[in-house]
């Protein structure tokens, strides 16, 4: 925590309350904002790579690169979920090589065992510390098992209006909570508004169990909301980034932009350009 | 004024000292947030189309509105200045029928007195409101004349380290102080920076002169400083923004992003959004 940070957070507290700002004589002005750079660094933002599903691999590394976020984690499209040792740790090492940390893969489908078998050795192969995944109801005692075994979290995600599975935070929560620490939720702040719900209030409730995160925006909180630049939409992003602040979320945060899917970077960087903004003057 | 926003100077007027807190009982927790949506059209952003000098007329305004900006002041390169009047005028109906607001022009280097009746012929007929120019020394009274006879602004742009006519905002309000009102300054926050003056500090100075304002960032606060996408550079952006809300500036602040001249989307997305991300929460 840098000195501006702990400063903050002091003001915070002292303005917490008159009683205590006047027993101080500490001032309820703002302290000084972190610059834009500093600011951006509260939080790790990372790619989810669905946002590039038209784009080739070596492509993907590259946009990611010029958005400069450090993390990523791969759809299929950038690695096969059944692809041989060889080529997943190649892919990998590709991936580090272009100075990206590839923490996650995701959002992936688990409808047998044997799927629920390839996505944590295809995790375990590629160093992935996180899978963001839908695993059928009845394989729940499987990945359970899974989890243990490889020491790899699962990050069960919602889908919203129309997903059987899980559509809600609360959905997964229910099918998760007294399951190994290490399965918890990859909250979808889009499909979640999209439900009616506020995502922050859902991020703050299942604070000890996010293990990632998709950010976007969308365009209404209805079934019928779509996919749009961050800050053109009716998520209130202030709101989700003080959220994570204050729940002191350390996992990545991940921009699935799913609009202009042949042509997804300027809206990518608008969205990210957004999300920057917003942190250096929380 | 938004009702929020009314609110907002309220809880910064009651918030200022302890006292007033206390007496009125006001807590001085934040304001709920505009969200990012109001916020940004606190300010009227805009377009220096020198960002597209490596593009056509047409992909200039498309990529224009795709970043979701109303207003465009343009270089020569998406309209010459010997235009015909015929040319102009069309060039001016085509960017109106694409649904922005053509303001101005520039940056308009006037070095001959047929320069200078070109370029106010050429704003009149294009139906510009704004010339951001650069009048050698011994042109102003004959700018002066013309801005009374055309009824246009001319906005005197500064370009920093090296520029031998108007580098800081300081040389173009000494030579324009006391000449007609409607020449002002178009403060050059990377410039300006360059030159390792706080540009902040130069808008509230000549705060009732300023008729538009290039915003950008730069990676150093000096000669070397280059362009970069914003947020990521020295600028304070997030002070940048809150001396224009506390000035009351009503002009248009145009993105100028200068990297990238063969694919500019991308980066002035991610200052767009960035700036956008600024004013929802300022």
């Amino acid at each position: 925590m840098s000195i501006k940070t702990t400063r903050r957070e002091f003001f915070k507290a002292a303005c917490a309350g008159i009683t205590i700002g006047a027993l101080s004589g500490v001032s309820c002005a703002k302290p000084e904002p972190v610059t834009v750079k500093e600011g951006y660094k509260r939080l790790n933002l990372g790619m989810a790579s669905y946002t590039f599903r038209k784009f080739s691999l070596e492509d993907t590394l590259v946009m990611t690169n010029r958005l400069g976020l450090k993390h990523i984690a791969f759809k299929n499209f950038h690695l096969e979920l059944n692809s041989t040792e060889d080529v997943i740790k190649a892919v990998a090492e590709k991936t580090r090589n272009a100075g990206l940390d590839l923490y996650g893969c995701g959002v992936v489908y688990m409808t047998t065992e044997d799927e629920v078998h390839q996505a944590f050795n295809y995790a375990k192969t590629a160093g992935m510390r996180v899978i963001i995944g839908v695993p059928n109801h009845e394989l729940l005692p499987l990945v359970n098992t899974k989890v243990q075994e490889y020491d790899i979290k699962l990050a069960v995600h919602n889908h919203g209006p129309g997903d059987e599975l899980f559509p809600s935070p609360q959905s997964v929560y229910e099918k998760i909570k007294d399951l190994d620490k290490r399965i918890g939720l990859c909250i979808d702040i889009g499909h979640t508004q999209r439900l009616g719900i506020d995502p922050s209030v859902e991020l703050e409730k299942y604070a000890d169990r996010i293990y990632d995160i998709h950010i976007k925006d969308v365009s209404a909180a209805s079934n019928e909301g779509s996919a749009i630049e961050g800050g053109r939409g009716v998520i209130d992003l202030p709101k989700i980034l003080r959220t994570l602040l204050k729940i002191n979320y350390t996992g990545v945060a991940a921009l699935e932009y799913e609009k202009d899917e042949s042509d997804p970077l300027p809206g990518s960087a608008e969205t990210i350009g957004c999300f920057r903004g917003i942190l250096s003057v929380i």
